[in-house]
């Protein structure tokens, strides 16, 4: 087991990784010494394959309450937050209750949304069981839901007492969920790790073939580099804004589709190649570190195909809160493992990348 | 006009008490030297008193948008944040925009509970309209919403840039709003500020009938009480408890009457007077000062009567969120400006207390 620390302004906190972490959570929590009233979660998929095992690991007087949220980025709402936190309510949660967010990045944002929120807030826990969650959204207290305009439109800082990223649990998750999760990793790569970027290029085989060993290097490197990010700037006032790299056009192509065509770690994929064609038009990358970049996150594929329209998203681009006060900010490769914030990308640079994005798009994107 | 400024570790804003604020906003922004996109959040009644006064204040070409809550507490939902917060979206407010709260204290909470978590909070103002906003919900940085299971279970700690206490605005106040804030502001002596009490005791005729100087005593003490209970003790871990006076029962009768037969303040008059009960039997209390207590809080009453079944209320003051796993929490007089947290109130002698508000309350209470 790997312990990564999290230092924050606000919080500190460590980033457990490992085998079989799941069973231990209990005892690292010292449940076994003082009780507390603990509150799960998930989802109905997760929990028919990991509850069990999950309910084993606490005493038995000190059985969690299990509640579910429905499937979907369509249930990341306000109105599933007012559900969850009267039957929080009913169910006795008080200021000193624990909850532990127990699935993929939509349970994670979600709970730790409810937890920022309920009493004005409360502990919780984050237990990953997506890669993407594991990587990401785990990891630096950002939480929160989405407006029907606009994902994540709502929501606060709120950092777990801990995180438990669980190797095991990954080797139930759907193939494409793997590769959604490991365009994130790749991104962390070109932007800030020269290391986990070459790793990912000359390992995709292993990677993809879940080996534990190589996983958990991409995992650790990964999560270290967002630790480190966050414990700099907590607040994304500027660096922690270079962690958005593919996600200005890649939230607008979620948005566009409503949500539900691509997964969220795909649609940053085809965000990561948009803002590297605006990179590449711009001279801020050399062509030859560009090709590496793009072969790298093809190979982590296929990117699905998708349709929508040009105006839709250049509207949905223009929408992220990203931008302040009418700027449109990219952020761009300089090189493997670096990357720069960009102010004035321009409406004919944007329409530019959007129809390269498009053109590819009606078909999806593969290597060959 | 008075400043007092609030210092917390979090923030560090002030407090302007004083005549024709309203007017001298937006040049305290500094909304002339700098444009802005600003959000005024209001009710229909405040706006059509106030309304043309405040915007007239605003340079001509920074008019800000004004949206609007309808009247009453059953509107202190998360349905109105997701509605209000999809308005902002599509008035283009961005992590730079800055809300203002233009009402009474459900204004001013839900305000600026939509400010934490819009976009991950933006900064908001409080410009408090009734007298209860404005010697106690807008200093502190407490915002929220209710759940139909309990009032304000759902919040954030968001201070604001700064507070506007205008006295002027209070003179539109109905009479029986006017009462239900004074009963804070005994509670203010009651618990902290003997000088507070000894001026509210013998000066109720002035400061009912609105005097402005008598007026402005009041809420400088008040504010002053808060602020400085604040600055020691943000999170509410011990001392700012002792704001919670009254507010146990207070809470509870709120709930067991559905939210719409008493003003807060006068939930939480009735609140005060039962917690006075338990501090008399328990003689935590000397006999006359509690008698100088209960003679000054009616002074600003009458509290007006209500009906409610015993179990109705020791069911809801269970449910208070200020209790921790299971203790019964009580904030009790002590001395005149001086109160004392216990935990250990008995169901006895809670329901002694019940028992002796629901006599009184069949009728409504005044002093003879």
């Amino acid at each position: 087991m790997r312990t990564i620390p999290v230092k924050t302004t606000s919080a500190n906190y460590p980033v457990f990784i490992g085998r079989n972490l799941l069973a231990q959570i209990p005892r690292k929590l010292g449940l076994h010494k003082s009780a507390r009233n603990a509150f799960i979660l998930t989802s109905t998929a997760i929990w028919a394959l990991w509850g069990k095992k999950f309910l084993a690991s606490f005493p038995k007087d000190q059985q969690p309450t299990v509640l579910f949220l429905p499937a979907g980025e369509r249930y990341k709402r306000l109105n599933q937050i007012e559900r969850l936190a009267s039957e929080l309510a009913t169910a006795g949660a008080d200021r000193s209750s624990l909850l532990i967010a127990f699935g993929g990045g939509i349970i994670g944002d979600l709970a730790g949304f409810l937890a920022a929120i309920y009493m004005r807030g409360i502990d919780y826990l984050q237990v990953p069981t997506t890669l993407l969650a594991q990587v990401d959204s785990s990891v630096g207290g950002k939480t929160g839901v989405n407006l029907a305009s606009g994902k994540n439109l709502i929501g606060s800082f709120h950092h777990p007492r801990a995180v438990f990223a669980d190797i095991d649990v990954l080797q139930t998750l759907p193939d494409r969920e793997l590769r959604a999760g490991l365009f994130e990793s790749v991104k962390a790569g070109i932007i800030r790790d020269t290391a986990l970027f070459r790793f990912m290029e000359q390992n995709s085989v292993a990677i993809l073939a879940r080996d534990p060993t190589a996983l958990e290097r991409v995992i650790v490197a990964s999560i270290r580099m967002k630790a480190n990010i966050v414990a700099i700037d907590e607040r994304e006032s500027s660096l922690r804004m270079i962690l958005n790299f593919g996600h200005t056009l890649g939230h607008a192509i979620e948005a566009a589709t409503g949500y539900n065509r691509l997964l969220h770690g795909e649609a940053i994929a085809w965000g990561m190649l948009a803002a590297l064609q605006i990179a590449l038009a711009r001279s801020t990358v050399a062509p030859d570190q560009a090709q590496r970049i793009e072969r790298t996150i093809l190979d982590y594929g296929p990117l699905p195909a998708f349709r929508t329209t040009p105006a839709k998203l250049l509207d949905a681009a223009g929408r992220d809160k990203k931008n302040r006060a009418g700027t449109r900010r990219f952020i761009l490769p300089k090189d493997i493992g670096n990357a720069i914030v960009v102010e004035d990308v321009t409406e004919a640079e944007l329409r530019s990348a959007i129809d390269w994005t498009l053109t590819r798009a009606r078909r999806g994107f593969t290597e060959r």
